[in-house]
């Protein structure tokens, strides 16, 4: 994807990217930071048109796969930028190459809430592939569902 | 959900209920028909707001994941009604109960076109648990994705 | 399973069962025992016809998912086994019902080593499915491979 | 893996690679053949010591979980073999860097029977990564399990 970013690309960069140039995120408000171990998190507010049960008004099923596959997509890209060597350039090509190979979603509680916030962490990064866990929690700390993913990095 | 449906449920009824009443579902425009033999299929358009890569404009792999937890519940849920006796009704009560258990989806090609059609047939229906494949294709009838997924029906 | 366990089942008794009446548990030399939270373990060690390459030495990948599930489903059981009121009995009869209705394995290293070890923790227990998470590692420590799987438990 | 095969590798010489050289797969007794179409197919009979519930007799789930990984390895291996030039070699290499990256199994019914049969068809064979989808039946043709596997294959 042409990134248009000057200079080497950081993961503040690749932040700003996934919220502002990828238009299904953006349509989802999702929103990227880091924890103070640097770890990234994807951040969003529930809209009325991403409830599943206009009833029970909690998350869509598809709202929550999109953002664990989001999550943990963006958190390899991240384990692979401090892989790369910055003077060598490159991150633009990798970011062009990734891609979602599979994804597992267990939904383990409906998604009651207000405030949602995934995050993913890293279980290996090869030279082709990456795998992480996802999980994402209310603002009430509920573990409303979690992931696993395989990314082709390579 | 309250459903507010009178009369027995069937298969036309739950398809306007799924593309009517759940909000992220008529967010990304999902419409539901039957195919000669009966077999549900999920279709829609892909729009703007819908895509994951700016510059390449294939489908946002979240969208892909949606659509196919969508109709591999839809395809469970039609199942069911098939089993249960419509005289001792019933069928608002499941549908109430009914949810994701765990979705995994593959992603297979890049999500291009413009028409989408995503379909999915049941390998199982038990008293507790239905299980099913889902495949979704552009209007070339190119193979995008397919998925499993386990479903709550008791 | 007709488990002719005498007096209210534990997870001991839960352990002993696995480890010596389930045959193709006993074939692998699978062996559970309990950490200092009562989290529990499955141990083995490689035999030679437990091999996927006979060159490299490692691990097939199918003794990895075999102990991956057998200790997600003893995980699943023994926190199931909390739930239930010894007093009015029932473990038995909920111990013949459970079965994993579906396995997800993510292969992170070749399986070298002599010496492994499998964990599992709980990431929910309904009333009628379990979810668990599993984890694989050799002698050094090493992350072999992880899991989820879903058990049904009603 | 050294496999000391003389002249192009075929699918027949892969066929008895998997049956005779990885232990695990001579352990379980599987067997390899094509059918009419060109189709792998995995055969295997039911032993005592693959058995899971002692009183049932079925199998084991950690059995299905490996015969639905190894049919699916083979029949990637098989489609990347059709897709290189013989006379530039080359397959005992990809043969030793093919590898498993995540397995799906869904465990359908319980694995009653006494001759079985697993069979693969071949979802996509990329450059990096090959994807199939795996069924599990006996001999009454009652479908036990089914199975998704990425595999990698560059």
């Amino acid at each position: 994807m042409s990134t248009t970013v000057e200079g080497p690309m950081t993961p503040q960069t690749v932040a700003r990217i996934f919220a502002e140039k990828i238009p299904f995120n953006r349509e989802l408000g999702f929103e990227f930071e880091f924890d103070d171990d640097g770890r990234p998190i994807l951040h969003f507010q529930k809209k009325p048109e991403m409830v599943g049960n206009f009833v029970r008004g909690n998350l869509h099923g598809g709202v929550i796969s999109s953002c664990l596959d989001v999550i943990g997509g963006f958190a390899a890209f991240c384990a692979l930028l401090e892989k790369l060597d910055p003077a060598e350039g490159g991150a633009d090509e990798v970011f062009g190459r990734m891609g979602t190979i599979d994804l597992r979603v267990d939904y383990l509680r409906a998604g009651y809430g207000r405030d949602f916030r995934a995050t993913a962490y890293v279980l290996r990064v090869g030279r082709k592939v990456a795998v992480t866990r996802m999980e994402l929690h209310n603002e009430n700390s509920e573990l409303i569902a979690v992931g696993t993913g395989a990314y082709i990095v390579g």
